[in-house]
């Protein structure tokens, strides 16, 4: 027994990692086993480890409780055993744990401070060259989001043709020089020329990805990583039900203990050529075997949702089904699934050839407010053609749009917002009108949005005791007017602009 | 028998009328009965005749062919018979006839010129001050509107408390001084201090709806007679049966011989109170028996629709039944209904209050452009606050909106299309795509209409022979740019803004 202290202390919900040496002949990622027990006074967790080439192996633990806890780390990989022990301390002022469902259809953070999600996508952002992904974090830094969708795989679609950084698999890809915009195609399967080993991970790859769910981490970023998707040249896609289980395994292994991740089982579920529903339901079975922590689990769709109802999806990961409708939804996706939704497309604002990403600015922060106010989480995204075909939506990079600077306005509204969130309440017919999600009524607080309607002035009434202080919301042009307190049955002018929504506070 | 010649000729499809004395003693409008029957080499019509006020009856006919008419006229109303004969003469190039259901989907005068529908709303303009009543029409003649609904009854509504200049029977109305816009509410029927007798018409009432309806048109433009609403608070929407079958039948005799009078049984039939669907079947029963020259017949709703598919509604009026999906649905109520469909509401543009009463100019233009790409037909209504509470929505006067302008636009678009209009054809599923509605193509004519997205280009394939002419055209900014002749595949490319369209015309 090979007893040692690795780092003494570690924050609660941060990662504690053991690093041992073991075997590397044959195939480390098949042949041998690893996993660490980790025992505190409060949890006893084991969790597999990891081969991380040269010789290395890895098991990594994220503590949910302060005080002492031992581990011991044993395996096929190594004839020794390790063990030790370490402390969990408290968590510094921004770590507030995992974020999990609350309230039905709402989220917070493990400690209970509220999340209220507000996500973008760029697809494959960590895999551009270094200097871009800069640009992609301190554009982030300076933005509202606190969630983004990325795939770990490689991405192959118009505006995608380049290579990667580096692949998951070691291998050699298809020469695709021969690629254009012209000829541009999706492969139906693994196309000739790829050599990949899919039973060989890439550790380099991988240890990237690790390191940047740590930089959003240090953003407060939650990391909705995109594990499957079909649009690719290299067959990834495509492997057998072993290698996938494979990939699973290895990736729930090397980076389940980021209190920042979620899974994104697919991207477009449905635009798999080969995969069944009980493919999905496998993949679902092994993350809630093997994550121990429960990260939240969600099921993207191009067409058809996934059946959102499925015990393991924690929360509804929605593609618009229709090209007017999608945010005004979020009333009836609410009732139908009772978990919470999060628009993960609602369409790009941008202006590309597809209808999926050529929205306005305008367009788009009006989805947000729709999304919000009926009690759901938007997510943004943006394809503005550009010389460079660096498009925000899978390259990251720098915002081009107008829709970026409305959600920081909107962001602080969602955050005045009391726990555990807005939910839609019986409204005028043409408005949508928010409360909050309580069952037992404690705060008088109502937000009302008015759209792409332009009222000059509305009526109100809610009691005849409660003073209300109005605010008019410019949500475009990103202004508060507080228009005073009202009493019993009271009107609110309003500009006559689109975009326009009405908070009334109870002050006494 | 009583001789008479009476005009010597008249155009075909305009007006025959025979002017006759008679009894005046008891109760003209239901006491005696007059009809008249004209005979030409094509037809013979009988029609009833209808009472006038000071001992005068009328009965009008609208001869469908040229040539010698003869017409005897008779009845209780007096002793004696009248007789007589009158040329109807080719038509003035104004006057194509009236407009009928041409090809399912669409309308065609009689003559053959196609019906392009672009409506307008002004629901009681006719009851108006007569300053105001010069204004509505002065307006519509610098318009692109070929169609107004509007109401034989006065209205009562919010932005609608004044008194008619007349009322449609002899009698007095509550008194509505002590009615205020703070105070108004929709009355559930016949409120007390209304005197109405439902049996005795007010002739100057009908008298001046004939004048409004000949002024409309001389100005081109088809009458949507509504003839029954629910906006009431003199007791006109729950008179008697007996006494509304007495006013169906009063006012096909009147003006049942005006070629662009269409019926518009209902506005909201299902906000009566007090009518079921037997009695809107009965109205039909007695249009299809009185009016012999079968015009137009429709039926309005508020939230469920009437069913369209019976048999003696000749197209679909609809109102949209979604806060943000109206025009976008055509297609579908195309396949359902098999009719043409007229979206009669499409919301207002304006910045009053209400939700169907504030959409932006863009949004209105946007809506129409999405009908008309459909296959249907749309709909105008404005109402802008202003301090005279003068709404052209009811009230007629001016335009202040920014959409009809780019109506007039649109509708020279519209005359260019190929008769009998157009279909929505199988399109990417990002666009509107239309193409001529004809059973054996003979005309290579698109339409692409791109809506609130905003592609940078689209690319286009037809076939390999064929040379296209290509036209972009910015539906808002009323430019139309032509990019010359394409042939095979081919890209456009496009300013990647709002509300474009592409026109693509084969031309060798």
């Amino acid at each position: 027994m090979n007893i040692c202290k690795f780092n003494e202390t570690v924050e609660k919900w941060d990662v504690f990692e053991v690093e041992v040496p073991g075997k590397s002949d044959g195939n480390p990622f098949t042949d041998y086993t690893i996993r660490g027990t980790f025992r505190g006074k409060e949890e006893t967790r084991t969790v597999d480890g990891f081969y991380d080439g040269d010789g290395v192996y890895r098991v990594r633990f994220m503590p949910s409780f302060e005080g002492e806890y031992t581990f011991t780390v044993e395996g096929s990989f190594s004839e020794e055993k390790h063990s030790g022990t370490f402390q969990a301390v408290e968590p510094s002022p921004d770590n507030h744990g995992m974020v999990r469902v609350s309230h039905t259809y709402h989220f917070a953070y493990e400690d209970g401070t509220p999340y209220y999600s507000i996500g973008t996508t760029c697809y494959v952002w960590e895999l551009q060259a270094e200097e871009l992904q800069k640009k992609t974090l301190e554009t982030l830094k300076d933005s509202a989001f606190n969630k983004i969708r990325f795939c770990i795989f490689p991405k192959h679609y118009d505006y995608n043709l380049g290579e990667p950084i580096s692949y998951p698999y070691e291998g050699t890809p298809m020469d695709s020089s021969v690629l254009t915009k012209e000829n541009f195609k999706e492969y139906d399967g693994c196309p000739e020329g790829n050599h990949f080993d899919y039973k060989r991970f890439n550790v380099k790859h991988f240890q990237h990805i690790d390191d940047c769910i740590r930089k959003l981490m240090e953003l407060g970023i939650q990391a909705d990583l995109i594990v499957m998707h079909p649009y690719d040249r290299w067959g990834f896609s495509e492997m057998s039900p072993e290698c996938d289980d494979l990939y699973w395994k290895y990736l729930i292994a090397r980076v389940g203990a980021f209190r920042n991740v979620w899974w994104a089982l697919a991207n477009e579920y449905d635009l798999f050529p080969k995969k069944t529903l009980e493919d999905w339901e496998r993949y679902a079975r092994i993350i809630c075997e093997k994550d121990v922590y429960s990260h939240l689990r969600s099921i993207h769709n191009c067409r058809p949702f996934y059946d959102h109802s499925r015990p393991w999806i924690t929360h509804c990961s929605i593609q618009r089904q229709d090209l007017y409708k999608g945010a005004e939804l979020v009333n009836e996706w609410r009732e139908r699934y009772r978990k919470p939704i999060v628009l993960d497309e609602i369409a790009y604002e941008g202006n590309i050839q597809h209808g999926w990403g050529n929205i306005s600015g305008q367009e788009m922060v009006r989805r947000f407010w729709e999304a919000f106010c009926r009690g759901g989480y938007p997510g943004h995204g943006e394809t503005y053609m550009n010389k460079d075909d660096i498009l925000w939506w899978s390259h990251g990079g720098e915002l081009h749009g107008e829709s970026p600077e409305r959600f920081k306005f909107m962001k602080k509204i969602m955050d005045e917002t009391p726990a555990p969130g807005l939910r839609p309440m019986a409204g005028e017919w043409d408005e949508v009108a928010a409360e909050v999600d309580e069952s037992v009524p404690s705060h008088k607080y109502y937000l009302f949005y008015y759209s792409f309607m332009r009222p000059s002035f509305r009526d109100y009434y809610f009691d005849d005791e409660t003073e209300y202080e109005v605010e008019v919301i410019d949500t475009w042009n990103m202004t508060i007017e507080n228009q005073g307190i009202h009493k019993g049955k009271f009107r609110v002018q309003l500009p006559g602009r689109e975009y326009m929504a009405v908070r009334i506070r109870g002050v006494k």
